[in-house]
């Protein structure tokens, strides 16, 4: 089959900076290329959107067949036209980022991926085409949004301890917070469920455990209410 | 000629959403299509993306083309891939919105367009396409973004008075503001140069005039400072 148009068309991907959250670093999925360009080289995960899918699906499609995961926070990012950005021919991208449970997600490589893995943010191979450049954007609107939108919680497990909450923002911000002040701002909000539990199989002192109350947080939005730490 | 390939293609195009401020009213600007589909409708001024012109060269391209529009504020807000958004084809339109001081600039229709015209946000005529649903998207990130960025101030004459930004915020954000409260806000950041000249050919008390002092923004971003109103 082969398909004809009046005027010369780019091709139009997507491509997806998947984050999560260990105990020590804020990490991003990558995989490597099983094919040219960049054969061997690691790379966000994406591809070619379909003419019957629509962008998000198509971002939800390449993440699920190249590492597995599925029915995570996704975002669109931003869409990157440069001229050259890859070698075969023009090639539109549609920047997504997805946010990921690192407890619930095991990664899988799949297709025309020879492997996927975490790496720390701070310690990244060579990437393929400019996706070091939309890794630094999309990792420029995390740390933005994160303060104003409750997104953060994304990457926490569904029950979680203010010490993990604390943790998230001070790695996705890159600054020590002062636990006092961070746990009288995160609980003024009122938008937490305190649990009645407490961590299990921990060394330390087993900490109570949160979860966020979604449904509080829209209800209080609604009334003019704005999350921010 | 013709481009043939061997997987179906999408169009692209680039679509703006250009807004500009008098002393009513939050403006946008529209051209009204001489060519199908949705003939004689109004739409956002827009079109084709060209394979050898990035996404903001297509955007400022078209603008100028449709409206005679240039060297505006312009910036990239979303992608929009829905399946049926075009009755022809698959169209992915890359959309912008452009901020004018509606003082520089006059507006004129050409190539494409019958006219093009300024209306008010409250009082908009039936779009084609999608637009309708752009433009709401727009005006939420504007209203979003006024805020914490210093934008506003693309839309005012360079020299301006006190009146005029907050009359800004006011039909931005919808709501009325305290005047005293609005002046020592603002005053307070630092960022504002007092010209020591007041308006001239006004019928109420001639105001002091003010510039937005990009530089010392700049300067003071950098040490940590956060724009808000």
């Amino acid at each position: 089959m082969s398909y004809t148009y009046e005027y010369p068309r780019a091709a139009l991907t997507v491509d997806c900076v998947v984050f999560g959250l260990d105990e020590e670093d804020l990490k991003v999925m990558l995989i490597q290329r099983d094919l040219p360009p960049f054969e061997g080289r690691w790379a966000l995960p994406g591809g070619f959107v379909h003419l019957d899918e629509t962008l998000d699906d198509a971002a939800m499609r390449e993440l699920r067949e190249e590492t597995g995961l599925e029915k995570v926070y996704l975002e669109q990012l931003y869409t990157i036209g440069t001229i050259d950005r890859d070698p075969r021919e023009r090639v539109v991208t549609v920047a997504y980022y997805a946010l990921v449970r690192l407890s619930d997600h095991r990664v899988q490589a799949a297709t025309d991926a020879r492997e996927a893995a975490w790496f720390a943010i701070d310690d990244l191979p060579n990437l393929a085409f400019d996706h070091d450049k939309i890794l630094a954007m999309a990792h420029e609107r995390l740390s933005g949004k994160v303060r104003y939108q409750p997104i953060g919680f994304e990457l926490l497990p569904n029950k979680f301890a203010l010490r993990q909450l604390q943790h998230l923002y001070e790695v996705i911000l890159d600054r020590p917070l002062d636990k006092r002040n961070f746990r009288k701002k995160i609980l003024a909000m009122d938008i937490l469920v305190d649990l009645d539990e407490v961590e299990t199989d921990v060394a330390h002192r087993a900490a109570r455990l949160y979860r966020f109350d979604k449904k509080k947080y829209a209800r209080l939005t609604k009334q003019g209410f704005n999350f921010e730490i």
